[in-house]
């Protein structure tokens, strides 16, 4: 296992740490137990906005808190949930009175232990909703999940979701914005390569060296198929026509496009398999109304990518094009 | 070869085709010779500035066009210059009147083309000056270059050059400001892994499992030693020392801290990277005034990262916070 790290069971504090110091103008972390908490938390009179996940995924969640975005992040070990008890913390940290919002990405793990801490948080007297992103078209169950998996959708909910906060919308409000975000994405994933889990020390699965994995989730688990390498238009159209037909997306629909690199994969080879969605947008008459294009959901050094559509209406445009002030996420202020 | 292409001598095209649409509310490209300009140049009265270079470091040059920053960006071929001709083209397109200022990375086959190309305006009136940045402190002389190489120095002058010239300075004054940055700046990397140019079809070069190669350039052109895999920190170390010692930085210096990535590597291990850097800093009563930590100039997929010191001033600062509108970098507006 080759990695810039010192001691595989302190690799999230480490990172965390060194992600304190790098934004210290925007967040502030606070270590037992672990959470990054928006510098201004909390804000009197604002919804407040949580999520969290296992770590591995960066910039997913912690890249996200600052104005207009995520309150906080809970990062659990890589790959693993974190557990109720600095999601209750980080629930405490930014209620401003107007209630909290947790966007949790639909795996088992995640589900229970933010409900825990939701309940834990309730008997605390703050209310709490929750919204379970499901945007993964690629396979229903799967090794970590009932249903389907949130993947990068769940960025899109967070963007949007934060600026309706942001802009004074009630928790009812809010949670109703995310809601039809979640609704509207579909997404699905490939990988090239596997990725390593530092305390496993082992890749997670392994692939020929001809072969990828089409379907893929965020932790490596496994995917629709395996096929052959193919060039980038082809695979680019075994990705974006599961996505077409499930929602479906039609003539006349304007969408937010965004192929998300998985870690590893160049940006040159991102923007390549975009132009190539983009063409299969233009001719089955959809309109990309915006894009985001770049590493935003990741599995480690995996390489690969996947493809998120969000159908898009006014309100969700206007709420995209609103300022954001995050370690990843920057615009407009 | 496991890339997202279809065919290795379209890679550029196809992914500049891309980048196209997707920030068509930035930039506009130009297929022949191909080059990537800022939506609203030229500006009339403002100094424009153009940059190039070898295709394969992305988000550089083409992901720092627009507002702020870059006035047009030059892309070759994979780790191969662009011609004279396509930066003549581009020269031409941004120039307001005020004159163009060229920015450099230190590689014979840049800076033969692009004095070329600085003759070629000259000859039409336009004048040029060019910035030659050479902030690699690895090596002196190697496969590419006569002197130091240019690395994520570049980054900093671009940004810091793009903002003096946005706010109407002149171009001795703008030159002036790029050369500052440059002779402030060093930097040293290091990689897990090679990467693989994509019409060469295999590694650059080989590292054992256990291998990493220390002062890297950024086509995997080789550094100072290849040594056996050690912890993040002491890595960490081995790149910051001789940075530290060579200009040298000192107790009381005010530094921008950039951990940049090669393209493969997670962000979980940038931050944890940063972590130790900003410690080592620390103790030797160096502030850390701002930081930059991401993908920023990569060699396509290699795992592994740099680090860039910039000595700061109070016009330093004051550029570098300066609003900036492009792909990859965005802030303040």
């Amino acid at each position: 296992m080759k990695k810039i790290i010192n001691d595989p069971k302190r690799v999230v504090d480490e990172s965390v740490a060194g992600f304190a110091i790098a934004h210290a103008d925007i967040v502030r972390v606070v270590t037992d137990p672990i959470h990054v908490v928006r510098a201004d938390a909390p804000i009197a009179g604002k919804v407040g906005i949580v999520s969290g996940g296992g770590s591995g995924h960066e910039p997913l969640h912690a890249g996200y808190v600052g104005f207009g975005m995520l309150d906080a992040a809970v990062p659990g070990a890589v790959f693993t949930s974190p557990t109720p008890d600095p999601i209750l913390a980080a629930t405490k940290a930014v209620d401003g009175g107007a209630g909290v919002l947790h966007i949790v990405k639909n795996y088992t793990g995640d589900v229970l232990n933010f409900e825990t801490a939701a309940e834990l948080a309730g008997a605390d007297g703050i209310e709490v909703r929750a919204v379970v992103t499901n945007d993964d078209v690629a396979v229903k169950d799967s090794l970590y999940t009932a249903g389907r998996r949130g993947v990068g959708g769940t960025v899109l909910v967070e963007k949007i979701a934060g600026a309706a906060a942001e802009q004074g919308l009630s928790l009812d409000e809010v949670a109703a914005v995310a809601e039809r975000v979640n609704a509207n994405a579909r997404s699905m994933g490939m990988a090239l390569t596997p990725c390593t889990v530092p305390h496993a020390g082992e890749p997670s699965f392994t692939l020929a060296e001809d072969e990828v994995e089409i379907g893929i989730g965020i932790h490596g688990e496994p995917g629709r198929e395996r096929i052959k390498l193919e060039p980038a238009d082809k695979i680019v159209d075994r990705l974006l026509h599961p996505i077409l037909e499930d929602l479906p997306y039609a003539s006349g629909d304007r969408v937010l496009l965004f192929v998300n690199g998985m870690g590893g994969t160049p940006q040159i080879e991102l923007y390549l398999a975009y132009r190539r969605a983009a063409e299969v947008l233009a001719e089955q008459g959809i309109t990309i109304e915006r894009s985001l294009v770049g590493n935003y959901i990741t599995s480690l050094e995996m390489q690969g990518f996947s493809i998120t559509l969000l159908k898009l209406d006014d309100e969700m445009i206007r709420y995209w094009d609103a300022p954001v002030q995050t370690a990843a996420l920057r615009w407009g202020r």
